[in-house]
């Protein structure tokens, strides 16, 4: 990273902190310039880097300005108390419908999983395929088939020990994506009946799967900013025979909650005193907006007991399918069941990430994808406050794609889903993220596609909707 | 396919058949000609094409003649009556023992899974796997995550309907090879401590799987040339609730026996009238030695009873992990346990194989594909004949890439296999067939690797070992 981008990542941050507020003014180019011991051609480097990214404006002759995302900043969404006791678990019809609603690509796709592939290095990556390709002998389909490709592992591995958390080569299992990532490690340690204690609101699929699975959830209440309550956890925990625990740390679907260090290490000291495996879904580990990488809960895990599962598909390559597990004293275990589901994760696929993180410059690339999630974020918020009514309160996550909104209790989630749809906008209303149904009155937005007017002209929309409960 | 070529898969036939039997004279090429109605020419070149495969050999001035692949011909093995009552299963350790034994490369692979990946062509599909990734968008992309590939789908549909069986669109979920398939099949209609009916010997990796789920395994005897006995089957589904049948009508592995039109249209009847689904694993559809393709049980299927998976694992593309199943009724279902699963096989894996089967010569893939492996089970043959001991018996399927072998009763298998690893070989012992560890006395070999000295050297070996008990 050159200096004026890290410059311009530490301006980014006070903004983020609100050091520096909206609508403020930022420090003239020959303040910063003194102040932080950089040239005055850097520091304007670094400006026209955040002008770029929308985060702030140039107003002539009076210098640089904090951008007013808003004309007001909507409020920050309430916690919502769980039912504690576990629960069946029948979410996925409901889940279904949205995810169907996305086939039709003229659809606004605000309730989207993923992110819009063109804010990914395709046509790059179609390029380490070939080359992964072209080097792969008949010899090494067989092999990797089974043990994973070898140069992927060994970039994975170092991906961990670069931020600090060195990786046993023994515990990396690749997966076909997080999904089936979660799916093993949950059906590792569980039996049909268990309690698994989950987030509330959770990831849809998370629900799904318990069901498949024919687990019960108990769902743990997650504060919109600060993560899980572990106070809660920590009663369920000594109430309950919970089997595990199936959690996301950082940038929590759909709140965009992070726990931070000092609660990461509370929980894992919670679950290593109940002996309870901890299944933790990363799948957005990359998207944060921070100059520093957040650590997951898996830092701490000296007991193998943390399951951790990463993927692609999120922050590099949605269709190729590949992810992984970190599966602690589980590892066998997964890799054993994986060959009796999938077998394999693609193997041309494999190869081609593998390619691409030694030689593509993943690194570059992600910090070209926060940016423009970041200023996506922005955009959408803005509109929000526009065109949602003044009740309206909404998340502020530091990474990920994704806004909860929390609407005044008249408006039914369900019905507006409905509604939106038929006018060419998906959204993800907020009972498919409970096991219990609940948050009817919250929606999941996605900002992951570029923003354009037919995204603000879809906002006003919904604005209008909302508006008719 | 040209004529000559066409002629020489005619003359194959007959010696598979055994109308023209080892040893014996074919008809001279002037014979031929004028029996045929084809000119002497493409007699001729009908003739080096068999010599070439190995299947008659040319003396000076007597003509040609059908190759005696063995100095003596091994009996057919014994068909074994199983014990028909419900057996829990737990087989997974000794199975994954056998597929550790195939990581080192150097160890020869008569325990494999998968043929050799020589016999694919891998540099042409690498091309298709370029030119799909060239015409991708990102819409692309994620649309193909969910529905599947369209233009795989298309050609697969085409297959059936070539077959004589229109396939429903509908009825057709990508699966990431057809191990997926059957997992998630089998998933839909059964729940844990159900009786399921399998083959015995079956393939270990259904054993694995209803191991996993948790269900119990009803054992059907299975003849060694003409497939499953429908006697006992018919009594074992009066008899007891079963709720899936899971069997290989054709090439069924490890025996590669395969029920004719007359005993699938039986056993389509028995299913039908007891409404219990069948899961039909086709992986080695492509793989007949006969000039025409043989159909599966589901060209009988007017209820949507039979869940047909098939996979481009075994055929053209190892390692790719694409696979289908055409699901019947139970097909929106499997769809959706799979977006709850692994979400969708790898897209770019999708586009190679979509294009290969447009514009790569699939057709002419397959049949020397066939004609490599029917070479290579004729020398195989002929080496067991010469190196294991007369008592021995060994199946002869039309088609696909395992033998399986029947040992004097003091042979026991499980330590053949690790005495065989000792010495640089892998086998696939009996007992992995089996949920009630039978077939103690059997091996099975493939001879999906072209055929060296050193495997004619590693069965001297066995050889050895055999004659040691």
């Amino acid at each position: 990273m050159k200096r004026y981008e890290r410059f311009a990542d530490e301006i980014a941050e006070l903004i983020r902190n609100g050091v520096l507020a909206p609508g403020g003014r930022i420090p003239s180019v020959r303040q910063a310039s003194r102040q932080y011991g950089i040239s005055p051609s850097t520091v304007f480097q670094a400006y026209y880097l955040l002008e770029d990214r929308g985060l702030i404006v140039a107003r002539s002759r009076s210098g640089y300005y904090v951008r007013e995302q808003a004309q007001r900043v909507l409020h920050e969404p309430r916690m919502t108390p769980s039912r504690q006791e576990a629960s069946d678990v029948s979410v996925s019809e409901l889940a279904f419908s949205v995810l169907d609603s996305l086939q039709d690509t003229a659809t606004v796709p605000f309730g989207s999983a993923f992110p819009s592939p063109d804010l990914f290095p395709l046509a790059r990556l179609a390029r380490s395929m070939a080359k992964g390709l072209r080097g792969m002998s008949g010899d090494d389909v067989l092999k990797d088939m089974t043990a994973g490709d070898a140069d992927l592992r060994r970039q994975i591995v170092l991906r961990y020990t670069l931020k600090g958390m060195p990786l046993p080569p023994d515990e990396l299992v690749i997966t076909s994506g997080a999904m089936e990532a979660l799916n093993l490690g949950l059906q590792c340690v569980t039996s049909p009946g268990d309690l698994v204690a989950i987030e509330s609101p959770a990831f849809y699929a998370s629900l799904q799967i318990l069901e498949r699975l024919k687990l019960r959830a108990v769902e743990i209440p997650v504060h919109p900013r600060e993560g899980i309550d572990l106070a809660v956890l920590a009663d369920s925990l000594a109430r309950l025979p919970i089997k595990a625990c199936w959690f996301m740390s950082h940038l929590q679907n759909p709140l965009g909650a992070s726990l931070d260090q000092e609660k990461k290490r509370e929980l894992y000291t919670l679950i290593k005193r109940h002996q309870v495996p901890l299944i933790e879904d990363d799948a957005y580990a990359e998207l944060h907006f921070s100059t520093s990488p957040p650590k997951p809960v898996k830092q701490f895990d000296d007991e193998g007991l943390v399951i951790h599962c990463g993927s692609f598909s999120k922050s590099l390559a949605p269709g190729y399918r590949v992810g992984w597990v970190a599966g602690g004293r589980f590892a066998e275990r997964i890799s054993r069941l994986k060959l009796m589901t999938t077998i394999s994760p693609s193997v041309p696929a494999q190869a081609a990430i593998a390619d691409y993180l030694q030689h593509g410059g993943y690194d570059r690339h992600l910090r070209q994808l926060r940016h423009a999630l970041e200023t996506q974020q922005g955009q959408m918020l803005a509109a929000a406050s526009r065109c949602f009514p003044d009740e309206t309160r909404a998340t502020r996550p530091a990474g990920g794609y994704f806004l909860w909104f929390e609407f005044p209790e008249r408006v039914d989630s369900l019905r507006l889903f409905r509604m939106a749809l038929e006018q060419g906008i998906s959204v993800a209303p907020g009972p498919i993220f409970s096991a219990t149904r609940g948050f009817r009155h919250c929606l999941r937005l996605s900002y992951g596609h570029p923003w354009t007017p037919r995204s603000e002209a879809a906002m006003k929309t919904l604005g209008e909707l909302v508006d008719a409960f």
